[in-house]
């Protein structure tokens, strides 16, 4: 096992999935701890650190290859909160989606808008929880209740 | 016919391929009038003239789908001259390439690899005739030799 | 946006898949309302609406194309509706299919059987449930309770 | 219809599904019954049943290429089984999906290593069931109360 | 060996591909007799002689899923010949190459149809020659000499 | 860079392909320097090195995944030569891509048997013109012509 991409790698999948990444990466051990130090490994210690193209460009091309490839959309869903997070708009991502129809066709188009609208959905229904807990505060008597029916709906 | 969208569609053709763009739109309509058609207005007239995403980060997925794809390599090689006429780097499309190998396997990492080496030769190939061309005009009793020899080797 | 290609493929959408053909539009728009417009405007305004190949067998090819590419089940699904309304039978869906395991592949052959004989059951429980309606109209007693029951199941 | 090729595909299924055979061959009878004939006749009854390439082999091959399809999970699942009935260990299987990351991506490789570890521990949990009651033979009162219970979860 | 499926393999083979069948024939099986063999008993002996698709809507089907495929250019090429023969014309072959850009994207559609238009150009050669040498039977005093050009031209 | 993978890569590599393993790598160096260092630390250096399946086992799951890609015939070619080197027999390759058949199509495996045999018949030459050589050595006088004219000829 070689310690150092490793490491990088791991630095390299959080910087990217963000506070999303140190789950992602247990699940990947847990699925098979092998596979999971290649991917640490190879694409983040080694692809994704070189130097020559900025992590957004990286993740924009990462993004047409799942959406063309259309057999990948676990992996997209992953990547779409991956290019979120350095610095790839949900416009931009829609972009990609529209114009990989061009090149691996409609089909494979649509399939990765559902995912990416999935992804959005989810990202928004978080946030505002979020935000309601948030105003709650300042109502401290409701708190308790509330927050029991809140977890109990999601 | 749509001359709008046909007319926008061969203006950003020629942007993005530059000076070849005029000679790739005849052998197309060549090729066939109606698919020449189609892919000056949808493609180009439709999608690469959309706003939201920049033309720079476009090549970049186009780039990256077509490696992924396999089965594209013509495309390809068109489409990085492209990417190098609106602005990707022959460093930034080798670190696409590469970054490939993660999601498309090192087959189609490697196919790409040659074309695009292939596309860098024949570039570099043409720019040092021109060099060449362009000394010799400071020798002028020996240009129409040498000429004739330089056309013999091509 | 071009109101003609568009309202052109809004017609051809409609004849191909038939009274489903609203709510499919619909749901496109509410997903995507640029990729729905591309998709009304090049695919059923400009390619379907071409003389030179009957709707029947731009059906067929397109059926075959699904079944070959192997990651567009939704799109067969909602193609095997359209390919019956034209005119394309069961039987020769089925067919399609079959003969899809010589290019592509047995797996791909046997993921589509399972989605077309999906699509035929859900049709034939649609029409089950119409004719019961229908056959109840002479027992108009019955009638109400029955019919709650019936939604009820669905 | 061709009775000896028949019979030896049915044959060649069984050896290689074992105890599972039985029930796919007759859900593919149901799905379709051409289909589900043409697969026992030439895959199972011509090519897995050629001299030159032993059972163990063939299987490796088939992981290989479904893996590799990226669209042909549900039929990776029963040749996971079919492997492992015919030699290949648990391990040989993983070895297969981790090697093909390099040739068909590490999103292919993802996939069937979900895939392949889904079986397992259903063959698992199953293989627990079974020694439970086994060790339940030796508390008979205990014993009917506990087996509803059992059916009940299952 | 089954000889009926052969038999009825090489008759259709030959019935599609028409005065090229045996040729192709005799190429495949210097290539390897068994996998010829099996092309002649299961695609053409079972499949293209079921009953249910006439062979016109099954050729459609095969020219749709090889542009789609995107990597079968050589059986592309043969199944042109195969269409065209069996009543598919000329237009309706670039009919359904233009409509597979819309499923399986611009460059599979782009290779396609340059496949396609090196078949017709190379059949129209043939038939110019084959015309030009019946002209010639009547300038019988010419004859030899420009046969001899004629072929050397080829 | 990491030495130790890289020089069992290296070690790795050139076990698999034998006498030609060393042009390989020089010529992928010549290609690209960062993409043969990958191809030899990650699949040589890691995945080929790892215990758990033998190497014969490995080069039979590559080739059929390679053979089901359909468009990775250069990589193919060379595991051809790869699997020759460690164990798997000419007959056994051809049982491979008859096999693929069945799961990625008849195209895909007719495309690969062209490869196969064009490289059998290379191969079968080059030995053939070793075999010239070594029996001329008993002709002594005739040698030096003999062989520059042989030279010519390849």
């Amino acid at each position: 096992m070689n310690k150092d991409r490793y490491e990088i790698g791991i630095e390299k999948f959080k910087e990217i999935k963000g506070d999303k990444g140190e789950q992602i990466i247990e699940r990947l051990q847990e699925l098979d701890p092998d596979l999971a130090r290649y991917i640490l490994e190879f694409p983040f210690g080694d692809i994704y650190n070189r130097p020559g193209l900025d992590l957004k460009s990286r993740e924009i091309a990462t993004l047409a290859a799942l959406v063309a490839l259309g057999n990948a959309i676990p992996q997209l869903k992953v990547h779409i909160h991956g290019a979120l997070n350095v610095g790839v708009s949900r416009q931009e991502i829609i972009e990609i989606i529209i114009q990989m129809a061009v090149y691996a066709g409609f089909p494979a188009a649509l399939n990765a808008m559902y995912a990416a609208k999935e992804v959005f959905m989810e990202m928004d229904e978080k946030a505002k929880k979020k935000e309601n807990v948030k105003l709650k505060d300042f109502e401290p008597d409701k708190l308790p209740t509330q927050l029991i029916k809140q977890n109990e709906k999601s």
